[in-house]
Parts: C-alpha cells; sequence; structure tokens
C-alpha cells in the first residue's frame, strides 16, 4: 500500500477514503503528535474550559486553580460517560451529569457518592493528556509516549512573544465541517499555487504565490526590497529574522513545526480586506509594520498573524473523508468588539479565503474518490511542500 | 474479546460500538429471546395491526378473525415485499401492495393472481413469529427454538391480572431514536444511582434510588411503614407481595423476566407529577392506593403501572450505536380522553423521565465511544443490577 | 454465493444489501457494460457538457469543436481534482477550479502553467472513456475493453431513426435517489405484473399487463385487431415491425438492448394523461398513430416514445441500497414550451408513473432487508423477464 506512492506524484485514491488507512492515521499520527488544540485566552481564569474531538476522543482543556491548563480525556472513570458536553464553559468542579462524581480541574477524583469504601480513588482521577503551552498556544498529545517538545518551544516561543498570544482574547470562532480527507486540507495549505485564482484577497497582501517559474525581474525586486526594508525595521525594534525566499517556507520535511516572520506587500499592515489595521496593536509591537508571523504544525495548525491580529486555524480527522476545522480570531485583550474592533472588518480576510480553500479540498475529495483517479505530478516549483508533506506522511505512517 | 471484561466494571468500548459484537447481539439475544412487542389493546378487533423492526427485521402484529394475536415476518412471500409500511391500521386481508398476493390475518395466503398453478400455495403463507400472550402483553420470539415461556406466565400472570391490561386501550404512544447502544439504555434502567440528581420528578414518588449506603434509621422506617402498610391493605384486596427492600429489585440474574408490586411515596396513588390520581382505577382495583406493579423483561421491555395507568417501554435495536424505543400508556377502556383523563397530566411523569435517561444514555454512548475510555467500577451499593446485566448479557453472547 | 439462487426465484438477500456484492455489481457490470448516459440534443453546441456519477466516477460528457460527443472521468490529471462541478454549462475550455490547468473538449492537456517543463504534457490529456452515439442516444464504457457496440447499433439505429432524437430538445429533467438496489429498479422494470393496481395511468393506454394467464378472448381479439391495424399502417409508412404478443418482450435474455414498436390503446395516440398529442410530432412522422417506440439497454437505460415526445429513464448505482436514476423528457427541436406543448401535460404519465415504481422498489427494498426474507418463485407468465435479469445478472457477476 504505502509502497505503491509514485515519488513526486499524489497520493493514490485509498489514502483518500479508505477506512483502514483512516484509522492508520489515527493510530500513527493523530494519537502520537502534538496537536494544537487552542489558545490560553480562551481558558483565562481557573475552571475555564472548552471541548474538542480528535476523530471520537473527546477532550476537555481546562485551567486549574494553580493557573496551568491540562488536558484530560472527557470520559467519567465510572461507566465512561461524557463529562462536559458544552463546546466551553466554566466548572470549579467537573461533576459528571450521570452519577455525580466529582473531578477537581486538576483531574483528581474529589467525590464519588455511592460508591464502595474499598476503591482507590486515587487511581480514578481523570486520564490525563500531555499538555504543553508555548507563548499562549496549547497543544496536547495523546499518546503516552510524546516526542519531545523543547525544540519546538525553543524555537516556536522567541518568534511568538511579541505577538503577545498571552495576552489576547478571542474575536470569534467559526467551525467547519469539511468533507474531505484531513491531508486534502493540508495539501491544499502547503502551496500558493491555486492562490492566484482562487484567493483574491489574500494575493493582495502576500507573496508567497510567486515562485522560481513565475517570479519576474520586477516582481524580484519587490520582493527582495520589501524583505530588506522590513529586516531591517524588525531588526533594530528585536523582531526576529524573516523569510526571504520566494514561494513557501520549506515544511513540513524537517520539523513538525515551523514558524516565520514575512513581509506583507506594499500598502498592507495587516491580512485585512484593505490592509489596514482592523484592531490595537498586539504585543511588545509598537508600530504596525512587523509583516506577518507564520506559524505551522503538522498535523493540526497553522496561524498567519499580523500587527493588531492573529487567525490560527486547527484541523482535526473526522472520518476518511471528513475534517473538523475551526477558525479563531484573536486580538488584543484589552480591545473592545464595536469600539477597538469590527468584526465586519476583521473578520473577511482569512473567512473568505478559509471558505475558499474548503470548496476547494470538497472538489479534490470528490475527484480522488474517483475508481479512475491517477496520482498526477507535482510542480516542482510550486508543489515542493506538498511533496514534503507527503514524505512526511508516509514516514510517520510508515514507522520508519 | 468476550473474555476481556473485568468483572464488577463496565464492558470495554467494543462492545457498545463494534458491528460485529452488534452483529452477534442480534443473533444470540435478539432473535433468540422472547420480545414485548404492545398490548393487546393496540389490536382490538380483528384484522388490527401494527408494526415494528427489530434492527432490519419488519415484523407484522395482527388480531386473527378468531380473535388471537399473531406475528409474522412483514414480508411478501413472492419477492420480499414490505407488506404493511404503517405504523398500524386495520386490514381484513393482508394485500401486498406489489402484486397483490392476498394472506388472511392467520397468515394463511388466499390468493396470488397470476401466479402458476403447480405452486404450492400452502407453502407461501407469511412466515409466522411465534407469540405469547400474557394479560394483555404480546410477546414474541423471532428464533426456531424459542425458550419456554411457561415460567413467565406462571409468574407474570397472577401478578399482573389485577391492572386489567386486557380491558385497557392506549392513551398515547410516543417513538424515540436514542443515540445508544441498545446495553446502554438497559443499564441506565438497571441503577437507580443516577436518579437523585437526574429524575427530580421520579424520586418523589418512589423509594428505589435509597440503598444500603444511604438509607438513614429515619428512611429505613419510612420505607419499612410503608412497605408493612401496603402489604397489610394489598393482602386484604388479593393483591400480591411486595417488593420489600431498599433498591432496587433483583434482575436480571436469576430470570429474563420479573415483576413485583411496591409502595409509592407518601401522598402518592400514581406515578404522576403530583401523585394524584390522573384517570379512572384499572382493572380490578377498588381503591387507588394499590403502589405500583412493575414488571422488566430483557432484552425488550419494562413497565410501571399505577392505579390509574401503565406505563410500558419497548426497546429495540437499530445499530450498534441507536436504539428504538417506545413508550406507551395505557388507561381503562372506558376512560374517554378530555372527560376521564387529560395527557398533560398523564403524560409527564414517565415522558419527563425517560427523556431524562435517553440523554444521559446519549453522553454515555459518546464517552464510551472514546479509544481512551477504559472500564470502571460498578457501585456494589447501587449498582448490583447493572453488573447482573451485563454477567446475562455475556452468558448469552458467549453462549453459556 | 452465486450459487445460492434458486432457479426461477427471486435473488437471495445479500444481492440487496452487500457491499461486496455490490463493488461485485461495479466492477463486473457497471465498468465494464454499455451505460446510456443522456442525449446528443443536451449538448447541441461544442463545449456543452453535462455531468453524471456512476457510483463515485464522476464523468463529464462533452461536445467537442469537431462536433463529436466524448466522455471522459471528470477528474484533473494533476491532482485529481473535480474538474465540472455543474450538472452541465458550457466550456469553450476545460478549466481545473484548483490551479487551472486547461483541456481541451476534446481531453487534450492544453496548459498547465507552474509545472516544470520536463512533463510530457501529451501522457496527462484527460482520461477518455469509450463513447458510442446512435441515433441522438450517448452511451459510455467505463472499460478498457469495451463489449462490441455494431449489434446493437445496427438494430437500434433503424427503428430509432424515425423518432428524430437528433432533433429534438430536453423538456425535462427530473432526477430521483431511489433508496432500493439498482437490480430491484430492474426487477420492477422487468415486470407488469404489478401495474393493473399501482399504474392507474399506464394501464389505460397500454397492452403489456395482459399476459398468457389473463388475456381473455375478447382482449385478445382487441390485441390482434390493434397488432394487426398498426402493422399494416406502419409497414405503409415504412417504420419497422411491431411487438405482437401479449405481454412484454423478452429481454434481457439474448442481448444487452431491445427495441420494438408497439400499439397504444384504443383512443391513445400518446402516453399523455388522456392519450392526446401534446407536442408536436417528432422526428419522421407525418401522423400521430405509431404507436409506442421502445427501447432498453441493461444495466443503465429504458425509453418509451411517443408520436410527440420520448421519455428516457437512466438508472445508475449509488450504494447497496440507492440507485440514482434521472427521467428525460424529449420534445421536437422546434417545440417552444407554453406555445406548442404545456409540461403539465407532457409530464404526469411518465412522472405518475415512474414515482409510483421507486415507491414500489423502496417497499421491496425494505422487505428484503429482512433477516427472515426467503426468495420467493417469479411468475412464470407475468416474471418471465425478471427471471431473465436475474440470469443475465448472474451471468455477468458471476463471470460466465
Amino acid at each position: 500500500m504505502i509502497a505503491g506512492r509514485k515519488p513526486g506524484c499524489s497520493l493514490p485514491r485509498d489514502f483518500f477514503v479508505d477506512d483502514e488507512i483512516y484509522r492508520l492515521d489515527l493510530d500513527r499520527i493523530w494519537r502520537r503528535s502534538w496537536l494544537f488544540v487552542g489558545h490560553t485566552c480562551q481558558v483565562p481564569e481557573a475552571g475555564d474550559y472548552f471541548t474538542l474531538e480528535v476523530d471520537s476522543d473527546p477532550i476537555l482543556v481546562i485551567r486549574g486553580e494553580d493557573g496551568a491548563v491540562r488536558a484530560f480525556h472527557n470520559v467519567c472513570r465510572h461507566r465512561g460517560t461524557l463529562l462536559c458536553a458544552s463546546d466551553s464553559g466554566r466548572a470549579g468542579r467537573i461533576v459528571c451529569p450521570y452519577h455525580q462524581w466529582v473531578y477537581a480541574p486538576d483531574g483528581r477524583l474529589l467525590g464519588c457518592r455511592g460508591m464502595q469504601e474499598s476503591l482507590d480513588r486515587s487511581e480514578l482521577g481523570l486520564l490525563p493528556v500531555r499538555t504543553e503551552v508555548v507563548e499562549g498556544l496549547i497543544f496536547i498529545c495523546l499518546g503516552r509516549d510524546p516526542p519531545g517538545f523543547e525544540e519546538a518551544r525553543a524555537e516556536l516561543a522567541p518568534m511568538l512573544r511579541p505577538q503577545g498570544f498571552e495576552r489576547a482574547r478571542v474575536a470569534k470562532v467559526i467551525d467547519y465541517l469539511v468533507q474531505a480527507n484531513w491531508k486534502i486540507v493540508w495539501e491544499n495549505n502547503r502551496e500558493c499555487y491555486h492562490c492566484n485564482v482562487n484567493h483574491p484577497q489574500y494575493i493582495k497582501a502576500n507573496f508567497d504565490h510567486y515562485n522560481a517559474d513565475d517570479t519576474s525581474p520586477r516582481i524580484a525586486e519587490v520582493l527582495a526590497s520589501a524583505a530588506r526594508s522590513s529586516e531591517e525595521k524588525w531588526a533594530a525594534r528585536g523582531l526576529a529574522v524573516t523569510h526571504r525566499e520566494t514561494g513557501m517556507t520549506v515544511f513540513p520535511e524537517r520539523h513538525w513545526f515551523s514558524v516565520n516572520r514575512t513581509p506583507l506587500a506594499e500598502g498592507y499592515v495587516s491580512e485585512t480586506m484593505d490592509g489596514r489595521r482592523a484592531a490595537p496593536l498586539m504585543g511588545e509591537y509598537a508600530e504596525p509594520d512587523v509583516g506577518t508571523l507564520r506559524v505551522r504544525a503538522v498535523p493540526s495548525f497553522w496561524n498567519h498573524s499580523s500587527c493588531d491580529h492573529g487567525v490560527s486555524t486547527r484541523v482535526l480527522p473526522a472520518g476518511p473523508r471528513a475534517t473538523r476545522v475551526r477558525v479563531i480570531w484573536v486580538v488584543d485583550r484589552s480591545a473592545v468588539e464595536g469600539k477597538d474592533y469590527r468584526l465586519e472588518e476583521l473578520l473577511p480576510f482569512w473567512q473568505l479565503t478559509s471558505e475558499q480553500d474548503w470548496s476547494l479540498c470538497e472538489l479534490a475529495q470528490r475527484g480522488v474518490s474517483s475508481s479512475a483517479y491517477v496520482p498526477g505530478p507535482f510542480s516542482t516549483y510550486k508543489e515542493y511542500n506538498v511533496e514534503g508533506f507527503v514524505r512526511w506522511y508516509l514516514r510517520q505512517v510508515s514507522g520508519e
């Protein structure tokens, strides 16, 4: 099966429709990798929680009385009932709706009235899920033996810090059920070959749809000049290095995560429809011209952040042919909706771009479901990151 | 698989989600056991029928011209068409909608115009389903070699007789599709550990949420006194023995059926919102203070009956993660809606209690579907009947 | 499995519900046979196209600049995206919505901007689907080695020519998703045993519900007389031979296709509610009294055409328990809706008849899904063609 893939070409049909391969994806990737689940600012106070489902595994993310954010399987240790059915809420204690077993936000079983005394309550705490927080981003790993997080933290933290996600607030969350395999969603994300025609808003603000094959001398000079001037400005303010090349930064061939700062097009200080700031400056930014900060982490996360807001996209598998996607807009904690920002200015850029992508993903799913579909060639100019993603994917599922 | 179950703990995940185990449940339990399907008063006249589906097996229950109630596979012997598509109706003859083969209500093929004479019509009657009626309750068995019914009849008939189900009428039927495995619905039914918080109406009328661990001397005295006084009164009137203990009567460890009469709380003569009679007395009852008559039969039935009405719950499997439940309210045949009883007084007690349970069952299903769910311990005080149900279940599917 | 079928009886349950048998049906029948897909008049101009799905294989049918109608897998050769998502439209060039690869209507890859020069573009044309057109009817074959079409053309062409499908236009298309296996839809079509009661409109116009067992001397004389007089008139006008027997013409025991012309009942010149012409005469017809022209082709097609309109039914598999059916009404190209014909006169006869059949098919599916369903006997008088269909079917799937 896995051996059947032709290098430089898209994956065979089974990878997008087959139940067994989907289960392999769950076992080898989704239950072993670090998954972005949300922002710490979604749970600002002790007892604040939100829930999610990785395939059919319900997860609870909750802030403890000690201020730490933890994740647990959202499942009672008694007879397995779903504990918190809401998308989000606040709970001083987690009380099972069925028989009222009571857990602390740190997972300890506090009470199980009606049970025999002989039970060892200390063994009946909520099943913990490994959690790491870096600069306001929450990652979890469902596996018992998670890969190290230190390298990611070392690389992500200094780049993320100026954005101030820890002092942010959620402006909007939109959930999507995309009728496409999760790998199709990633393949879409890993190239901007489709951007010119499909993302009229996005390409006005960005450079990453230019590649070796279509970067004219004039465009190359614009890019170089933008990169140069940005670099100088940012370095002066202590912001880290930029992505200077045409096309997309290489990912995920090297690591499961990646971060960079890159210039926006002339006249754009934010990824908004008109390029203007739509909300107060975030974090440590003293002026709006900071380009965009971009983070990605397979298999579940990407974020584009401008001076005034950040947009996180969370990808979760929901069957061989379906993917749950959540898009989260954050602004500075002090910003007041209607006064400091308006959703109709903040949302359209990424809402349109996202929904354009989901439509393309659904067309791709319908096509690759054909028994006649034959994997085709990737563009070496424009789809090197799709090839990179496929290689990363095959390494994971083949266990090499 | 079956060996994997830890005694005293809930069943492993596969029992609630797996297709193969569900098919085993169908083969070893649903197609071998006696199943409650309805009340004889649903089909008072010759030709009256109702239909149901056990998984995807359509069944027809119809009263013959001889007054007998029979069940058949609701499938034409010609090319297999569904015969009666309605939930219920009256049919002097059963006529297939496709090619008008005609069957008598006793199943004989009466006509098949257009077929060759060489066919042996006597071999083309409707496929019968074994049927037993006890005091107005109809049971069927899909298997060719049903377990004996005589023991059940001997135990149920004298207890049921005073309730007068044979002289009843249906006041209301409500159908539910509960998104939970049928075993979760039974596990819910087999304990009142969840009642205190989830069933505010139910616990006012009943005693069965008290158990060894929470029966204070005062409560024990109330219970004993209620049992004593009830027993004396009922014995004087010829009503049979009561359930005298705290907690739930033991079932189904011993038999697939069980019946008992048990007191209601002080001030309650009926399982209604205010405890008052909501309809005329049923059956042989001369006064309202008769407690509740309770019947259960795995895998498909329970009933609580007060002096003035009975409520039957029918459970049928509809896939690994879904259960069809029908709740039937019956009153005395002579009672006239709007005059002798009003649905808004008759229904709420059990409609609320039922729907509270279905919600819990659906939360349980979502939780046990987690790949991280670990079977947890049953309360020896309050869940002995859940353990009993699980043992009964495992005996059936393991064929021991 | 296949050996399990009792001759003269309906197919066992698995043939109607099982996933593996459904996949066998796809492989041995649907991906090997000639399938009717539509009328050439649906794509009158160069670039006109329509789309369909055979199970989950998307197909594009498009007229080229050379006037030829061709079919292709509706899947981009790059990464497999669905090319044309609309049901129908016009496209001078086929442009993939994802990365704008461009194909000519004849399938050649015209452009793939952004791809490396080393690719052999001549190998990346659309995957062709074998196509044959006979007198305005389009057939495709998904297999690489299609059965010969010449015999069908030789027999169909002269019979079809007078109807003038090449000079027709589409008056109406109605799509149905019938909740029944595709074989149930065909079995329904292959007998008129069910017509008397279920098709009150159809039987007024037609003779095929009469069979050896129910053709009284009076009916036999009416039939013979109608056949005789029709034959004489039609022969005089150069129309080909009629079907003269009672009951349905034998099909598909001999060939996968069949065509005949047969009289309508006294007073009917068209299959309309009142038997009157509802649109201008089609094709070469000089007067309305031409009976009906009938064509069938397993596994996907039947058509009844009167002097003034034709009705094509296209059957496509959509899972073990579902069939997509499209009914297409065509009239003469010159006819103008509202002036020369009105849909309320043109549609009801076949819309009612079709929908009556889909309801029966859905009842049949529900019944044969029962684990208790036992295959029953076919009528030798009235269901010889169902037996014929089943034999044809079993030959295909057994590979004999």
